[in-house]
């Protein structure tokens, strides 16, 4: 079946250049004690054999050429990325000074593209989500480069909720006017609205409407168009853009980034973008994502044991149920325990119960006011 | 007042020498992973600056010259003993080829404590325990050093339970005949008989009864005594012992050791020796004794801080209440949770529910069954 995934990318490649922006600048703090500053999320092994980078770009291999895929990281991890990834051209590894959250991000790899292709179409992918169905998966992305290059639209992908969960924003589809959309049949919607994270109650009656997904921060659009959307809707944002893109292959291409960062807001795509524009389509996926923004979104996701824990390395459970262990390269023992979640690393350990683990930042930054830094 | 201490017992060493035998074979699988087969208990520093080895014979220093001062500990340990008591003489740690229990180990003792001086008196101490008040752990060494002179008695210190411990053994003491006991006043008795860890019910009774006391482990004897008492109770351990007096201070000693420990039975003195015997006196005793036997023991004697945890290295704690945790060299992290234990080392954590320590044994008993020997 991957063989017809193909295909069909190489038909629209024929009529447009399909690139893949991976981001993978983020710190991660949320799976400390094993993600740290300088190996973040996308860098670990969780839930699978291969790093979630690694993962993410072998779902994008079929759909995209490797000449064509980018990754954007932060400056200090570039070299975790080429040594991770060795295969991709080095100058497609685009270093940003700082993180200035995705609408830079997007900005910047959105210039490389324009350059190379001034009709390129771009796919905008976190590094570090889960995705269970590869297939679908790509199904889902060319449609959404179809209605991207047939509309010149801003495309976003939703996920079909299976739950009410309150970790994530909505996306609200239009679908009203059933005859003048003629992607429905592919699953692709206009979009209605965006809408923040919800509490409980409002995200149970989004499950119940059926015309709310969930923002999985997926994106496809011709590079052209969401510079132009930037323009419209993020001036400042896109004046100091248009000073890297007169910069790239000059001399004076790092340092005009690195000023054009500490000109630039903290400012998401959705934010900044998606919430603003119009011509905004929505792809409907179901294709067992997850963000995995937590270390108990790791647990719900693994396999559990009869006493239903699931464990990691060396682990020794006595008399214990409902636990998730990662021993690291270590021993964990537990006695008379449950509801735990027991993460070892060569220099810490954390023990969290569960339902919890949302609060691991908050050690983190308490380790940060403390500059407790080998810790960081 | 130590120096009162110090006076009389230099009134009784005027009469006959005084030697103490500190026993340090333990192996403390109890204290995993903090105590390991290289680092048993005695080596480890619980609830005090200083090693409990250090400490026992910190309390017996104004009691025994070091040149009376004798350690037995197994031969793996017998570098580690010489290297955190250099003050020692090196002659007068002795070492076991292996652990034989109680019995054989103050054989071997009294044997060259006997050669040294013929009506020597010995104080048997576990190398591992605590206490707290040393001045009346002096008074009542001394009341049974009396007892042992003057009746040529085997003295065993009884402590004043607090509570209906089920971990302890009991002693029984005699207090029907008062006017026939002489020492009375100062609280010591004749033995009326020695009980086995009792279940909850029992302990109740023996501590309404008043007249139970605790088995502490510590004893107080003529070399002599102890050895002609062996020699009717515990006829085989006797014949050994006579094999191994024969080879003190000739080159065959080592050889003719492991051989007569070989021939030994695993044999408690309680059991061996002064469950059967005459002329058994207790001295009850009062002095924050503990023997430290398990890691819930520990919590229960460490301060707590307003929400009941405590902690040793650096250990961040958040919502979470009633913990004891030790950090080691490293981190710990908790978020939520409440009554565990939990031990870091350098190669493995436990977290255990306080109340459960007592299986930690069995965590150690299954590391040795899985041959994970770099674990014990």
């Amino acid at each position: 079946m991957q063989t017809v995934v193909h295909d069909r990318i190489t038909e629209y490649n024929s009529m447009a250049h399909t690139f893949a922006v991976i981001m993978a600048g983020g710190v991660g703090s949320r799976f400390w004690p094993r993600s740290r500053e300088r190996s973040p999320k996308q860098f670990l092994e969780i839930l699978s054999s291969g790093t979630l980078l690694e993962n993410t770009l072998g779902r994008i291999e079929p759909l995209v050429e490797k000449i064509n895929t980018f990754i954007v990281t932060n400056r200090a991890q570039v070299e975790s990325v080429v040594k991770l990834v060795p295969f991709l051209p080095k100058e497609n590894i685009l270093a940003e000074p700082f993180g200035r959250n995705t609408a830079p991000c997007i900005g910047l790899a959105a210039l490389w593209i324009r350059r190379i292709d001034p009709d390129g179409l771009m796919v905008v992918l976190p590094s570090d989500h889960l995705v269970e169905n590869t297939e679908e998966f790509g199904r889902v992305l060319n449609t959404a480069l179809k209605v991207a290059r047939e509309k010149e639209a801003l495309v976003t992908i939703g996920i079909k909720p299976s739950h009410p969960e309150t970790g994530y924003g909505y996306i609200q589809i239009e679908d009203e006017d059933h005859d003048r959309n003629p992607y429905r049949a592919e699953g692709a919607y206009p979009v209605k609205t965006f809408a923040e994270k919800p509490n409980l109650e409002t995200a149970e009656r989004f499950l119940q409407s059926g015309d709310f997904v969930w923002n999985s921060g997926m994106f496809v659009w011709k590079a052209s168009a969401i510079l132009k959307a930037i323009e419209v809707h993020v001036p400042d944002l896109h004046v100091q853009l248009q000073a890297v893109q007169e910069a790239i292959g000059t001399p004076t291409y790092k340092q005009t980034l690195e000023q054009a960062y500490g000109l630039t807001r903290n400012i998401s795509v959705d934010y900044g973008v998606m919430e603003k524009a119009g011509n905004v389509f929505v792809v409907k996926g179901d294709f067992g994502w997850s963000d995995v923004g937590s270390w108990d979104e790791v647990v719900r996701l693994t396999t559990k044991d009869a006493d239903g824990n699931s464990t990691r390395g060396k682990a020794l459970l006595r008399d214990s149920s409902n636990n998730y262990v990662d021993a690291g390269n270590k021993l964990v023992a537990a006695i008379g325990v449950e509801d735990l979640i027991i993460i070892q690393t060569d220099d810490a350990v954390l023990v969290c119960k569960k339902g919890k683990s949302q609060e691991v930042k908050e050690i983190v930054d308490f380790i940060r006011r403390k500059q407790m830094n080998e810790y960081l």
